[in-house]
């Protein structure tokens, strides 16, 4: 399945979404509060993870009732609020080529907009789901914020090793990928092997995307991407092509990266030309390229056991969706 | 039961509260979030409502197993959750007399440590207890949110409405009191009437807590307080002796303190004593201190359909502690 009749077939699903969302949030009071919140879940986003929780429900063979949608809502609630409370940690002054919801309401509201989607989503996954589905999306949320912090550990210590880098994936980007669709089977009441399959997609799938993601921040169109060309090397982030180019490049080329990356970000962002053809000579992002593609097909592989029907056929789709997606 | 002896006898729950927790963050990975986290927990906290939780299942009947321990703590991960955010939100450089946890390891850091224990106590709540609790603890954390909105409202339009003080006061700290003996109720399998009492007794006694926090901060003792005196004067909160004051004081008083509550922080700092004179001489602390007495009054006339037993005579206790506490 292609990616625009992959989006034409998923286009009234994510609109059933955004009904039972904005129905849910007509229940907030203060206005102000309601318009952060507003302002953060509907932005363009495209519904991936309730997406992702629906599928699974339906791939196991179970009917989407409109409790399903309800559930559904709270990984992107999740999602969500983790947006807002990044930004405001990373004074981010735009989201998706919008002003962001701290430059308009400041930290101190979207803090607390952030706290109220996170216990509604929490909420949702325990009642209208239930106990398992609420651990399966604490672990989540927990490995994100562990995630983080590793994250900030290898910038500042300047750490070469692969195996953090995907640990560091595995708790951003991973967990709340593989959440929902683990999520979906525990809903349809699926096999404790179904449920193992779906978690193995959604893990690989997640991974596969924060790769191509990390691909994008050098190799994309900022018009498209909406950030600038480098920015993760400016931060000092340790993605996958640099760490490739860092273990393959000849001493010179190493030190040179290396002492850059102990230089201040500004001196950093002047130097983002020279980092990309260092990595780029290294095969940095062929690499890179390849590992995505790699995990794309094992999160394909891991829906072997289900039968090839409609859902199959677009979680399939989704993958390859990730590996082609310019944004 | 007074207040010494009440103390004796909730120490060693305490004690094995405080061990609860202290086991369950043993399973933080990264050592600075580890650190963040033991240090809003662990720092002089009476624990008291994971105790309120405790001597209302107590109160039901019910034995407290370890299990209860485990969702007990869950409050107050809630509690310390929200105070991390707190301090993030209104830049606060102490807590308790020593420095806040975003003093020593920045606003980032700290959001994120909130987020893990907000998670970390949904997740119990849904797990250990069950859907029913974690609805109680999702509403009250939603109805806190509301109330600081409200709140920040009220005191940007200087607003004159007592119901909108008892409204912010039911949000922030009667929700959070309420829903552990509410949550206590329901992990006892108690009827649906002993659980509307318990809900009724915490909501009573968590807005005279607030009452008194009010009053202390006018009238109590900066040594013990940990607050200068005056401080929510200075931020423009309209709390119920300013309230009463501004309803009662004939109209050149009453002009002053409007006059006062209009002008910059700075300048009310300076005038904390003229604003304490003007609230005294209208009796604003005399009925702030009369409506806390009538709200313990009804908080203890909630029990009343419980046998009179060492819970019973605990939480009763509590109601007089709130009254006399100085700090």
């Amino acid at each position: 399945m292609n990616r625009d009749e992959l989006l034409a077939r998923l286009k009234p699903e994510m609109a059933r979404i955004d009904a039972a969302m904005g129905k849910d949030l007509a229940e907030i009071v203060n206005p102000t509060l309601h318009e952060i919140i507003h302002h953060g879940i509907f932005n363009g986003g495209k519904r991936v993870r309730p997406l992702l929780m629906l599928l699974a429900t339906n791939l196991c063979a179970a009917e989407l009732s409109p409790d399903a949608y309800r559930l559904a809502m709270s990984f992107e609630y999740l999602h969500a609020a983790s947006l807002l409370h990044d930004d405001v940690i990373d004074h981010a002054e735009q989201r998706r080529g919008k002003p962001s919801a701290n430059t308009l309401w400041g930290n101190s509201n979207v803090i607390l907009a952030g706290d109220y989607l996170h216990t509604r989503a929490m909420t949702l996954a325990g009642t209208v789901g239930n106990a398992e589905i609420l651990a399966v999306i604490g672990k989540a949320t927990a490995s994100m914020v562990e995630a983080e912090f590793l994250q900030a550990k290898t910038a500042m210590e300047i750490d070469r090793s692969v195996e953090n880098y995907f640990s560091v994936l595995a708790g951003k980007t991973g967990a709340l990928i593989s959440s929902p669709c683990e999520a979906g089977a525990i809903f349809a009441k699926a096999s404790a092997q179904e449920r193992q399959a779906l978690h193995d997609y959604g893990q690989a799938l997640g991974l596969a995307f924060q790769v191509v993601d990390d691909l994008l921040d050098y190799q994309g169109d900022p018009t498209k991407t909406g950030k600038a060309v480098g920015n993760d090397f400016q931060e000092g982030k340790m993605t996958l092509p640099l760490l490739h180019a860092l273990d393959q490049a000849e001493a010179s080329q190493r030190d040179q990266l290396l002492a850059l990356l102990a230089a201040s970000p500004e001196e950093r962002q002047n130097e983002v030309a020279t980092a990309h053809a260092i990595i780029d000579a290294n095969n940095g992002f062929i690499h890179a390229r390849e590992k995505a593609e790699s995990l794309v097909k094992k999160a394909c592989a891991a829906l072997a056991p289900f039968p090839d029907n409609e859902a199959k056929k677009m979680l399939l789709g989704l993958g390859q969706y990730v590996l082609t997606r310019q944004k």
